[in-house]
């Protein structure tokens, strides 16, 4: 495989306030680097676009440190190994890791792992069969939830529906157990309303917050956690990276057999890779968001 | 003991939206009820007003129902059984149960219990020995959260502080891994902001929020607790009933040995309840507030 000596990449140069404009990435071109002892060069197939990554645009302490200005904006990829000074990994290998917005990315830490061709498409490692996934399965705790519930009974737009209340009490006339919550504000605030007595609030993620120039005002609701005994816990799928392995080949058995379900959409070109975020938490995508590369 | 023919009690006229006003009570003579078979009746030495009280006041769903207008206020008492036709309980005896704003009262229900006027003063009964004790008790789940850090290291007013998350930040220099919420509103929203990884909120009520007129508003913050990993749970004193008599054992031990200190406000005939009871939700009781009849 002949490797260029130049690719591109995706740096960070301007914090936003609120929603991110294009002008605060630059899409440049860099030399392509050289594995050292014990890394790995990756030609990167599939760069990942998730929430998350609106927060490492925050120069704000958080569960893990900010993109620098200047420096490659963070996120997941899948590729293939094009050079190995790595004895854990040979050329060919696909490999996932988060590596970066960018073309060619050295890989070799103790987070690169090998993805399994044959379990689903290598797209998915960033996806149903990567971090979303494994937040997915981990976060309700109950593998039964997920098979059994994610068949959706029923789906509100959160930015459509003028009455979030009542339209919830409707999809869920005998109120709600359990609240997976991703997306904050408003939506939340009806769900909240609705829970049931021992109600459990699995809180991992708050999308419609992330362009918030400073904490958005809602109505205090944690009052009524005490008389209906609900549980709030937060969680970074990380916490359970141990069972990663078993997750994985449970979720493969679940999409062989139709059971699991994922939807994917593909950008292609890395200098797509702004305006495609930019439209994630505009909540414009459908499936999980990938940036197909060379 | 001679009986009178009748007594006091305090029934609620009117809902209040906001601040009660004493207005929305009336003190009303009533004839003293006689005990039917299986009840008896209890001359009442002290009365105990409780922030959750207010909640009874609204016609609205909580985990208990509200009282009606012209019904005979709800709340803890301590007192004297003066006629009995219960096989459990003689005159004389000291008993505690839920019997309302009144100087006589009919019990007999499953709730009635025996007070030990061995273990403490018997006022203790409705504090803390009682059900506010009993929810610090359970609330903080170890025993050693309640004897350690009861000897309270810092103290902060949160009506008067200008800048709650800056004097907590004093306080706690090292963040705040456990926060027993019995306010809500700013103080809470402070403590929030302040949290470790990995930390645990007991909530328990939420005075401040007690007398609004509607949700108020304030930061929404259930975000921050993804990337914290915090776990926030509500929960009625009423869910540990079945460990109440070896947790006022251990209690009273404590207070016998000086480990655990309380403090009382009590304020003399039943026509002042409910203006101490709206002085209560002003914050201006210091200790465990109760009214002392007869």
């Amino acid at each position: 495989m002949s490797i260029p000596k130049t690719h591109r990449r995706v740096v960070l140069v301007r914090r936003p306030p609120g929603e991110p404009a294009e002008s605060d990435f630059r899409v440049e071109e860099a030399p392509v680097p050289e594995p050292k002892h014990g890394e790995v060069l990756v030609k990167v197939h599939y760069l990942s676009l998730d929430p998350y990554q609106r927060g490492r645009m925050r120069d704000a302490a958080s569960y893990a440190s900010p993109v620098g200005l200047g420096e490659v904006m963070t996120g997941g990829v899948v590729g293939e190994v094009v050079k190995s000074e790595h004895a854990g990994f040979k050329v060919g290998d696909i490999v996932e890791d988060r590596l970066g917005w960018q073309e060619y990315a050295i890989g070799g830490g103790p987070s690169l792992r090998k993805v399994d061709p044959s379990l689903a498409p290598i797209s998915t490692a960033n996806g149903v069969l990567g971090m979303p996934g494994m937040t997915a399965y981990f976060g309700p705790k109950k593998c039964a939830f997920v098979k059994d519930e994610l068949g959706f009974d029923a789906c509100l737009d959160y930015k459509a529906e003028k009455d979030l209340d009542a339209a919830l009490r409707a999809a869920c006339p005998n109120g709600i157990d359990v609240y997976f919550d991703n997306v904050g504000g408003t939506i939340t605030d009806a769900a909240l309303r609705n829970l049931n007595f021992f109600a459990r609030v699995a809180l991992c993620g708050s999308i419609s917050q992330y362009n918030a120039t400073a904490a958005e005002m809602g109505p205090r609701l944690l009052g009524t956690f005490v008389g209906k005994r609900v549980t709030a816990r937060g969680f970074i799928v990380t916490d359970f990276a141990q069972h990663y392995g078993p997750a994985m080949r449970q979720m493969g058995e679940w999409i062989s057999s139709g059971k699991l379900k994922y939807r994917e959409d593909i950008v292609d070109g890395i200098d797509k890779a702004p305006r495609a975020f930019i439209g994630l938490l505009r909540g414009e995508n459908f499936g999980k968001l990938l940036v197909r590369l060379g």
